[in-house]
């Protein structure tokens, strides 16, 4: 029986499985980001080799057959496999490298159904629909200046902003505020303004922020799931889920029926949107690892019913826990 | 009679002055971008000196007296001078260098008055109140991550926002569109979906948006203001107005009574915000080249009142044209 290899390379870790073509994976190993767009390709690629080694040593298996199917974000059909394909060689994988979206990956980990639906909110956001296996049509994703509009950056971007509004008396008062000031370890919260009129809480708020890479502002994301009912908060939590449904509805259609995959730590925290004509059912998945491995044993000509699904789900997890 | 030299130093160009203490420019000087923050301070360095060597050699002087004033963004009392001293130091000007807010010198710029009001929207978007000659209160001027509500990037940045959300599916159509993808040089308007389902024009759009230092999407706000009455370019003209007017809001106080003067030509292209109390009178401003002269006369121990001020105006205005 064949032994196959799917990589999950996601912005902030990433996941390898080897795979019999039963769907029984025998092997996991996990490092760090392995998108060599945020992360560079040598460190990217570094990561990605690092996860399968230890896969590999996991399962006792030397090498894998068939493609590597890598799932990631801004993949494209034609995107160039360069910069991971010789490491993947030289640990074991020496196949073709087969990049496939993490967005149908999310669906992927959640379903064996042939059409859907899938939104995903962590560091980013989008919305795809799936038919016949294939991402059809996406919705965002468009990355923090463009779009991603529900994401953690767009949160984290809502809550500075938020927290300067008040500080210098554009905005409303907000526990927002505290809760970012001690987040950065701001102590100085004197109100009064310096010799230019500016409180020196914002002048220490402007000094911190601007030392953060602009993607950084979604580490402040999750202060708005601890702010009880303060307004502003509730307010940038209402805007999120409008604004993730906005992307689901824009790839809605009428003719394709399946679950929605929800995905990514912001989505989990603000609740799954609902109501969706179509959608039968809403599941949550935390990565989209089972569906890297779905997609592997697709493209090796394993045909993925609901059996083969359950079998990668439960020997995944066992592998995980 | 003792000669002064006053510097106003912007992010896209810099103006440097001499003025006697009758208040008679008698040279004037330009050069490229002189802030130091933004443009990195041996290249601000450079076109400060050259700007100055320009306005001396105007006035056939060899040195000025007394300190030089430099009005420039992102200032405070306590900023540190060694970056240009030096600089001014070889090209004539020895003095102490007295770093001023470009936006008291923008209020400068209109008004000889000691109380009044200055709201500005140019890349970045602030207001400020002046009591007894000093700034006294700012609102906004938060740079592009954290405020700037209003702004050139502000704007331009909701306008390839726009223009995205509706090229997959998410927002409106607007007049936008064709105008930023013609900007661009982006002819490939397929809607259709590519492998992944995203239009071929938007896979362009976030190819060149990406390419541009964040910024840099001020260049696109202009695109609002040819864009007669399509709903979405007049919704973003309307939010930057209100964004503008919390900002003169914040910093307004009931015993501050004054002119309310304008700058920046985000803010020419929109309208001023009007109805303020307290304001007795509107009037705009190119740049902040006379409030810096101003600024560098009062530092001197000249009393500038309407007669000095309307010399300063007249004279610079010589030797602009």
């Amino acid at each position: 029986m064949r032994t196959l290899l799917a990589v999950d390379a996601g912005g902030t870790s990433t996941r390898a499985v080897v795979v019999r073509a039963s769907g029984e994976c025998i092997g996991y190993g996990t490092a760090g980001s392995g998108n060599p767009i945020s992360s560079g390709p040598a460190y990217a690629a570094g990561q990605v080799r690092a996860a399968v080694r230890t896969a590999l040593a996991a399962a006792s298996v030397a090498h894998v057959e068939g493609a590597v199917v890598l799932a990631m974000a801004g993949s494209s059909a034609d995107a160039d496999t360069g910069w991971i394909a010789p490491g993947l060689a030289s640990v074991g994988a020496p196949g073709r490298v087969v990049v496939e979206s993490d967005l149908l990956a999310t669906f992927c980990a959640g379903a064996w159904e042939a059409d859907g639906y899938a939104v995903v909110a962590g560091t980013g956001a989008a919305a795809i629909r799936v038919r016949a296996g294939r991402q059809e049509r996406v919705g965002d994703g468009l990355g923090w200046l463009l779009g991603d509009a529900g994401s953690g950056f767009w949160i984290g971007r809502r809550v500075v902003r938020a927290v300067a509004a008040e500080l210098d008396g554009r905005g409303p008062t907000t526990v927002l505020t505290p809760a970012l000031l001690a987040a950065l370890g701001i102590t100085d919260a004197v109100r009064a303004g310096d010799a230019r009129g500016r409180p020196d809480a914002l002048r220490a708020l402007v000094h911190e922020i601007y030392a953060l890479r602009p993607i950084e502002l979604a580490r402040f994301a999750p202060l708005v799931f601890g702010a009880g009912g303060d307004a502003v908060a509730a307010a940038i939590r209402d805007e999120a889920r409008a604004a993730l449904r906005t992307a689901l509805d824009a790839v809605h259609d009428d003719d394709v029926h399946g679950p929605l995959v929800c995905g990514g730590g912001v989505l989990g925290s603000l609740g799954a949107p609902i109501g969706l004509p179509g959608v039968e059912e809403v599941r949550e998945v935390a990565d989209g690892a089972v569906g890297a491995v779905v997609l592997a044993l697709r493209d090796d000509g394993v045909e993925v019913d609901r059996a083969v699904f359950e079998r990668v789900r439960g020997s995944l997890q066992a592998l995980r826990s």
